[in-house]
Parts: structure tokens; sequence; C-alpha cells
């Protein structure tokens, strides 16, 4: 069981590892402790293709300054051989006798670090502070699993689902209760995404703003597609420089969102990129603002989603159901293919 | 104070009152008492054109036989001046020295008999099993308040607003607990009305079922549009006859319906059909079934609804939001046009 002191030091390796930027590669802090507890030395991961936490902290001491130390470390030692070697055999060629981590490894490639550290004879315990690591790396993680951001895209739509009156009005749709949980949610969300016809159309800021000001935590500002983004936009004004990409692609924007550490992504429309995004599978997660009014008419909240007959149709499976004021919120997430027809 | 025999005799006025068909004239039953307790006569009405309860059961009796004799009428006796006359002035004439009601007539016309009988020094006590006779009257006085059938509009679609993938199929968007709710409410309905669209794509049974079985009580189906019935369509095998108008007036059927004592109008689609009820401003109640899926596309579950601009939209308020199985139900009322704007 780890004491006290293992457990202060996982404290603070979880601290050393928000001090890394988000990448692909997950944040993870490590200290090392001498056997009678005290700090030998800190690391943490500075991103891809640098040093991982643990030979960052390994690398402060000299030759055999890790021998017989607790190496605590906020994620399991790694097992595969990137661009740095394995932590595992880092650790065991240290000398390291207890290893003491917070979060299991996901990944298919990487894990296996302690049994590799048991079966050199190294004393291995996981788990500790395991749930505050799990939420710290919660992003990460999703977007391990997907391989990319995980994507939430989000729409208001009247309930019969139109975007707009027939001559392309339609301010407010929604009330002020849902405006305020759509700011929430972009300033939970590393990027904010749209295409150039909603830049062009409503010129917005995609700040997330609570009443007047705006949230310590701002998201980047996303804008896909080939028209250029007018030099006096608003979302060039946003705190965050605008990430423009002149493309259609959208596995490669993910891709590159992904490269910069951006990993929850919150696509805000207009109807052809949601659309889009529909299509290619890659919403992980719809939120549907319904404002209780009907509109009819051409302007759809959602264009063509690929589904030229019912069988095609995209299942989702309903995760939340919320009255915000006179508005209604639907969370629904795909269901899985096996599920669905 | 009304006492245990009149309040016995309310009830059985209640009851009396079924007897007579639903028309444009409420239901209505009477019983005359006499001073001492004892039934002297019992009248309902049996609609538009024929006497009214109270006349209806003073004619039971010999001249001058209702003198000091307490009428209990389950509605407020009439003060209108129409093909019978006012029933307040025949209960005056007939010497009747009590009046006991249970539920006040809301007509304009024929509202203030209660007035009139205290004026010319007739006792009247309004209010006696007021509660059971506004739920029995409740279609009457839905419809009696709109001058016309109340109508509830159902329509089945897709979180996105559509009502089948783009080349027309869409059987299960909705799954069981959905179409056993509608089946509930087929029930409560006195007519089902569909457009010859769908008659023609569907061929639909237009029956209230229970599972299997069918509720004991059938709407009447109603098919509008100038496509003829099929001699072979199922809903001519329906236990009601069939009501077939070939026009598009939607008033003037309502009209008719409302003559025919249909007072609970359930508007099952298509598309057009719904579309036009909502557009006419003939749409009470709103019942939207979200089935948790994306379909895109051309087939919206409603079409035009008359809204060229934002400020046109219908604004609903929502009464209700319920899941069924994995499908939503949202329960709306058009909000009167001066809270919309
Ligand atoms: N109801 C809502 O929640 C909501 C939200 C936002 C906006 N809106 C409204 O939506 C309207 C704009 O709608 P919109 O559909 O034109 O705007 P949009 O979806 O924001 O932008 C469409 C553009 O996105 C670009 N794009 C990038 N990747 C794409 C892909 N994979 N597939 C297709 N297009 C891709 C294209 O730009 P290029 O042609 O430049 O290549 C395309 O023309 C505005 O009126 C706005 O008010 C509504
Ligand atoms: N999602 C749902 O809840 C739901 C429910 C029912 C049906 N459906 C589907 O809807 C499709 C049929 O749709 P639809 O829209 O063609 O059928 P519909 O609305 O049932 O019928 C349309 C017809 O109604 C008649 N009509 C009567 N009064 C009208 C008025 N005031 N304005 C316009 N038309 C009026 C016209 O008939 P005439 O042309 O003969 O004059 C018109 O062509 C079918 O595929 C069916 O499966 C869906």
């Amino acid at each position: 069981m780890a004491d006290v002191v293992e457990i202060a030091a996982m404290r603070r390796a979880l601290e050393l590892a928000t001090r890394g930027p988000r990448s692909r590669n997950p944040q993870v802090g490590c200290v090392l402790l001498s056997p009678s507890g005290e700090v030998l030395a800190e690391g943490w991961h500075r991103g891809a293709g640098t040093a991982h936490a643990e030979v960052d902290a390994l690398s402060k001491l000299p030759e055999g300054g890790a021998r017989g130390a607790t190496a605590v470390v906020s994620l399991e030692p790694c097992n595969h051989v990137g661009r740095t070697g394995p932590c595992a055999v880092a650790l065991i060629e240290a000398g390291v006798s207890r290893v003491v981590f917070a979060l299991a490894d996901p990944g298919e490639h990487s894990s296996g670090g302690a049994e590799r550290l048991r079966s050199a004879g190294v004393d291995v315990e996981g788990g500790v502070l395991e749930a505050e690591a799990r939420e710290f790396l919660a992003p990460w993680l999703a977007a391990r699993a997907l391989g990319r951001p995980h994507v939430t895209v989000k729409w208001a739509q009247s309930l019969d689902g139109r975007a707009a009156a027939a001559d392309g009005t339609s301010q407010w749709i929604t009330g002020p209760e849902a405006r305020a949980d759509v700011h929430r949610r972009r300033a939970e969300a590393d990027a904010i995404v749209v295409g150039t016809g909603t830049v062009l159309a409503d010129d917005p800021a995609l700040t997330a703003r609570d009443g007047d000001d705006l949230f310590p935590r701002q998201p980047v500002p996303v804008v896909l597609g080939s028209a250029p983004v007018p030099a006096g936009a608003r979302v060039r004004a946003h705190p965050r420089a605008l990430l423009a990409y002149p493309t259609r692609e959208l596995g490669a924007v993910l891709d590159d969102l992904f490269d910069r550490g951006l990993q929850r992504v919150f696509v805000e429309g207009g109807p052809t990129l949601a659309s889009a995004f529909v299509s290619a599978g890659f919403a992980d997660r719809i939120l549907t603002y319904i404002a209780p009014t009907l509109i009819g008419g051409p302007r759809t909240a959602l264009t063509d989603v690929g589904v030229p007959t019912i069988a095609d149709q995209h299942r989702l499976s309903v995760d939340a159901l919320q009255r915000l004021g006179s508005d209604l919120l639907v969370v629904a997430r795909p269901l899985p293919e096996s599920e669905s027809h």
C-alpha cells in the first residue's frame, strides 16, 4: 500500500504533469523518492519527441543516483520502443526498486510496463489517485481511444428541425439559458469549429462568454473551408490565434488538431459543416438545442447526412434530456453500428 | 347547500346527459324533484333542434306538475332564445322554486340563466358536482371555446425533423412505446384525420389498437383530399364508417365534424396535411414523437407552414416532455399571438 509520502508525491506528479503541453502524448509527471521518502528529482513530459516524465526525472540525477529509489508516476511507465525507448527499461536500468503509478496505460503498444517492471523484480503498485488522474487525462483518453480529437457537434433548431426561416432570418431561435449553456460548453472545449459559411453570414466572435465577460479558458477558433476569412472578421480578434484550414478534408483537419493537442473539438456549424461531420462519422456527441417553435420551409438545421434509405439512418442513444428555459437540450451519441440496425 | 338527495339527483342527471349524442350542443341531463325529494321526471338533451334537458323533463309532467319542484340540471339553464326558447323562462313559467346546477354556462349568448331565475325569485345553487360535470363536458367546453373541434396534430420525426429517408422509406422511425402511446391517444379522440397522400402511400387502418386488439372506443376515420380512397383501402374496413371529404378546406371540414359531434380531432398527417393545419392556425395541440436518429435530406416531417421570415414563426409552449422507450415525446401548444412576438 502506498503511504502518505507516496500519495503526496503522486499529487505533486499530477501537478507536474500539467506543466507539459497537451499533444498526441499524455501529460505525465514523475517524482523520484529516496528510500527514506525524500524527493530526489521531478520530471514531466514536454510533448512528442521529448523525454517521457520518468526519463526526464532520472536525467536530473547523477549516474546511480536512483538506485533503490521509488518512482511515483501519474501514468503507468510505457513499454514501447518509440523515439525515447521504454520507460520501464529506463527505470530498471537506473536501479529503481519500487514504482507507484496512478493510471494504467491504455495504449495497445505502450502498455505492459508494469509487467515488465515486475518481471525485473521491481515492486509495482498501480491505482494510486487513479480517479484524479483519470479525470485529468479524460480528454486525452477519449482522443487516444478515437485516434483523433473527441468531437461534439452542436446546433440549434426549431422543433421541426429548421435553423432559420425561408428568408434566412434566424436570430434568437433559442433563449438566454440555452445560449449560456453553449458558452459554458465552449469554455470546456479546446477548439471551436465553424465553416466559412457561418463566418461570412454571422461574423461570430467564437469566444466563450459568461454574460459580457470572457471565460478565463478560451477555445481555439477554427474555420474550415476555402473562402478566405475576411481581414476584419471578429474571429480574428479572438484571444487565441485563429486556425483557418482552407480545405474540406475533415479527417486531415482533426489529425492536425490532435497534433496540436486540441483534444475536445466543439463544432458549431452551420448546417453544411454539421452535416459533413455527421456523415463522416466524426460526431461523437450531438447537442441539439430545440426551440419550441415551428418554422417549416427549406432552411433545415442538417442538410444531407448520407442517408439514401432508412437502413442507413444515424441511430443515436440519448444521454440526457434537459429543459433550458423554454428550450430543450438533447444530448446524444451515435449507437455503435451493430446496435443501430 | 345541496342535500344528499339533490347530490344523488345530480349524479343521475350526469348519467342521463350521456344518453344524448355529442353535437354542437352540450350533453345535459335534468331531474325534477318534488318538495319532499321524490323524482318527478327526468330529461336529457337529444341534440341540436330538440328540446333542452329541462324542457324535456318538464314535458313529462302534466300542466302545473312542477310547481314548487326543484330542478337539478348538469348545466346552468340557458337564457338564450334559440330554436327552443330559454330554459330559464320555461322553469320559471312551470313554477319551479329551486334550481341546482353543476356547471355555469360558458356561452356568451346562452349564459345569464341563473341571474334570470334569481330575479324571478327562484332559489338557485350552482357548482354541485361541478368537477365531474366539467370533466364530462371537457371536449365540448374546449370545442365551444374554439367554435370548432379541438385539434391535436401528431407526427413522428427524427431528431433533425425528418419523416423518412431520401427514398421515402420510413417504417419504424419510432419504437413500440411511442406507437402504443399514439394508439391510446387515438382511442381518446373522436376522429382521426389523414390526407389522401398517407392513405395511398401507407394504407393505414386508422384504428386504435391495444396490442393486437381494438380498443372499445374507436375514432371515426376521416380522409381529406380530392384523390379517391381506393375501394379496397383498409380504412374502409374500420369499425366506424369512413368520412371522406374531397376538399382542402380545413375550416369547412372542421365545421362539419363539429356538427357531427366530433369534438376531439386527431390529425396524423402526413407532412402536407400536418403543415396545412399548422399554417391555418388549427393546431391546438402538437404531439411530436422524436426518434433518436439523424436522417437529413428532403423528407421533412413538416413542409411549408407559412413562415417566410422569423417573426412569423409559430411559437409554442411545451406542456410536457416525456421519454417513451428510446424516443421522446414533446407535447406543446401554440403561444397566444401576443406572447409569441
Ligand atoms: N442553427 C445553428 O445552430 C447554426 C449554427 C451556425 C450557423 N448557422 C447558420 O448557418 C448559416 C451558414 O450555413 P452554412 O451551412 O453555409 O455554413 P457552414 O456550415 O458554417 O459553412 C459551410 C462551408 O464549410 C466549408 N466546409 C469545410 N469542410 C466542409 C465539408 N467537409 N463539407 C462541406 N463544406 C465544408 C465549405 O466552405 P468553402 O465553400 O469555403 O470551401 C462550406 O461552404 C448561417 O446563416 C448561420 O447563421 C446556424
Ligand atoms: N411522420 C409521420 O408522422 C407520418 C404520418 C403520416 C404519414 N406519413 C408519411 O407521409 C407520406 C404522405 O405524405 P403526404 O404529405 O403526401 O400525405 P398527406 O398529408 O396525408 O396527404 C396530402 C394530401 O392531403 C390532401 N389535403 C387535404 N387538405 C389539404 C390542405 N389543406 N392542404 C394540402 N393538402 C390537403 C391533399 O389531397 P389531394 O391532392 O387528393 O387533394 C394532399 O395531396 C407517406 O409517405 C406517409 O408514410 C408520415
